[in-house]
């Protein structure tokens, strides 16, 4: 059977995307620990770069990702997973999707709108 | 203005979305050369790490992709782009999308039905 090749790639890029609307939410990495939590138990969870353990998606907002179905490339080095987005929300700026920012005329704008409020959501 | 960094991420992710059915395609991996390439001449255009050279997404099967809209991300270490992708297929295993894989029952299996034949698009 073909899998992500955890020992030729420890952290492999996971693709999270809305399995309804189909927009692209957010990427995170995952390492074998965390794609196997993310299989077993159904929701999503990445190895933190920056905190540099597991991490589940949403543990501090509430706004978890519940796996609908999980893809698997070509390569083997790239997941792709449909989700239910828990909170309507994934960023953490308060956005629907990671990708607020789009280049218009050799420039980045936001071109979403904050559906919650950061302040409130992660509180101090 | 915030754009990609590639200061301090050398190589970027870049998620390659159909721009009309919202079909995640691939993902591919960018350094500063490739992205203002794809920004400049509208062809996604990757760093290819196998080949360790600049790849024009399509330069041997004529599968190109043409740039309908570029995201970044909250992080600014992920791109987003949706395409016009020619020839209906990204994958260079004949499938419209690399994540041709889904998991089922602890198994990946084949989900999609391929849309051209690898041996005659790559005429050795």
């Amino acid at each position: 059977m073909k899998t992500p090749d955890f020992q030729k790639h420890p952290l492999i890029p996971a693709i999270i995307q809305d399995s309804q609307t189909l927009k692209v939410l957010m990427l995170g990495y995952m390492n074998q620990e965390a794609f196997e939590e993310t299989v077993n138990n159904k929701i999503v969870h990445f190895f933190s770069r920056s905190k540099n353990r597991l991490w589940k998606k949403g543990e501090s907002s509430g706004h978890i990702q519940e796996v609908k179905k999980i893809f698997f490339d070509c390569d083997e080095d790239t997941i792709l997973i449909q989700v239910n987005q828990i909170g309507d929300a994934a960023c953490h700026e308060g956005y629907v999707s990671c990708f607020f920012r789009e280049l218009d005329n050799d420039q980045f704008s936001i071109v979403e709108k904050k559906v919650f409020n950061p302040d409130t959501v992660y509180k101090k």
